[in-house]
């Protein structure tokens, strides 16, 4: 019997399931677990999904959400939790008790590195999310794909690719895009909550990293600078500001973008970023960092932040 | 005989192609006509591909960018001339003189407005873009569609739907991006040049427009201002910092974004954008202004720029 068809019995045998993701979870667990807990809704099951902490609410238009239970809220036993994006039992947090609560781990991922934790493992590292792993077996299984689900799914799809942008977007990624839309979700409304939407203290935390904007080296690299008081005057959280560092390699010209952040009195982690050409990991290493070709970083102690730029174009200048 | 099939005897009998878009190419423009191009060079034909002035250098990685000639070098005769992306002749700029150049004009078009000019006229308004219904004639036509034409088709689908995100992106038009992923396309590094990478004087100019942001009304209307001074500092045209009333509006909780945008001595131009319920029109009709319910604006003459600010919300006050 194959794998899916195990699924496939389980979900028609079974009445009692649980569904879970990893903590902080982003927009494919949220629309994973929510597509997941509406299916086996709509199939009569008895369902729980959990979320550890407080679920994001970014994603409270999605059916579900305000049913999603928290860690004090376990049964006592399940027939099956189904355990999504999550390479292993401990980024379960403390929702990983619910391993020991039920009887069959049915575990579907994407991630390379999973650890095969269930009975039952769907791991599929080339899909771009598990949203996409969940669309193919509900359409396998052909169980019905209601435009209530298709949000779920649309919304995991959406987040992990980046809006259709990183190179995890295949083909098949968009067909099943494709598939979604016919079902007459508002498509647009979701892509503007999950890509779109701001929160004002990024978008001030943004605009104060931005004025400190330097280019050198005839505009190919470009600096910018995130202090510990930007980040309290603000009330931000890095993470709210998007990808801080993008924003000096994503400007024309520029091929080394570099974010200084004052992590600490007279210490700075540096992120580098490259855009073509230039191998940024060499760099980060000579500082006892690493990393990628385009993608590195390193962390500088007892110096200035302006001593700190200074050496850091020097050295890129002898690198170039 | 219908259009297609004109269309497909006008190809196989003809040697002599030009092709143009309208003045000021974007995204659909230039991919257009350059898929177009190559699509008839693979053919064996005399092809030549125009823009009036300058095409946009972000347009340069796309094959045949370096062969589009300008305005003095028309032939004085061609066969046939395909007008793509373009309501009417007079969008054709200087190019408009290549109308008495054709012996045929076949006008492929997605504006609803277009006055059919042609004398095949292929015109679909629920087209994403012309990329989009090109894709769709070459697939009819049995044409060979290569990466190097995939690449321009790509181009124009994802300039004009906003990365996929607009309300006029369809399951059709996804899954034509499915069959372009097929050939092979780098479609991350076209997403990128055509929707991520932005000036240096753009960023500079966010980040300057951005730093004005304030909220009102418990965090409803957030406002954010343009002066003429920013323009000169940043050396930046206002296209170039994005649709910068949008982040306004794109604020976490923010029902009304407004722009004030400073003309002249005392002169402003006031641009509203509201997310979900406000109607904005009803604040553009009170200044003379006007627009839609979710998009709107008005001039305002002889205030100080404070003084506008303060008024409107008080305007907004009493409307919301």
């Amino acid at each position: 019997m194959n794998r899916l068809d195990e699924l496939k019995k389980i979900i028609d045998s079974y009445n009692d399931f649980a569904v879970v993701s990893h903590t902080s979870p982003d927009g494919d667990s949220m629309g994973s677990i929510l597509s997941l807990y509406n299916l086996l809704l709509d199939l009569n099951k008895n369902v729980d999904v959990f979320v550890e902490g407080q679920a994001p609410n970014k994603f409270s238009f999605l059916n579900g959400f305000y049913n999603i239970k928290n860690v004090n809220q376990f049964n006592n036993k399940y027939e099956c939790l189904f355990v999504l994006d999550c390479g292993d039992e401990d980024r379960l947090g403390d929702c990983k008790e619910l391993i020991e609560k039920a009887d069959i781990i049915v575990n579907i991922d994407h991630h390379i590195t999973n650890t095969n934790f269930g009975n039952i493992n769907l791991v599929d590292s080339k899909a771009s999310s598990v949203g996409e792993m969940l669309y193919e077996i509900y359409a396998n299984l052909d169980f019905n794909i209601t435009r209530i689900i298709a949000e779920c799914l649309y919304t995991s799809i959406v987040s992990d690719t980046g809006g259709f942008k990183f190179s995890n977007t295949s083909s098949k990624t968009m067909k099943i895009i494709a598939n979604l839309i016919d079902t007459g979700i508002n498509f647009t409304n979701i892509y503007y909550r999950i890509i779109d939407l701001k929160t004002l203290n990024g978008i001030k935390l943004m605009s104060k990293v931005t004025s400190t904007l330097k280019t050198y080296l005839d505009g190919k690299v470009a600096t910018i600078k995130l202090t510990k008081q930007m980040l309290e005057e603000c009330e931000a959280t890095e993470d709210e500001a998007g990808e801080l560092v993008n924003i000096a390699r994503d400007i024309e010209n520029v091929e080394v973008g570099i974010l200084i952040k004052e992590i600490d009195l007279d210490t700075y982690k540096i992120s580098f970023r490259s855009k073509d050409y230039f191998d940024v990991k060499d760099i980060a290493l000579k500082y006892g960092g690493g990393g990628h070709i385009k993608a590195a970083g390193c962390t500088i102690k007892n110096k200035k932040i302006d001593e700190i730029e200074s050496e850091i174009i020097n050295e890129i200048k002898k690198l170039g």
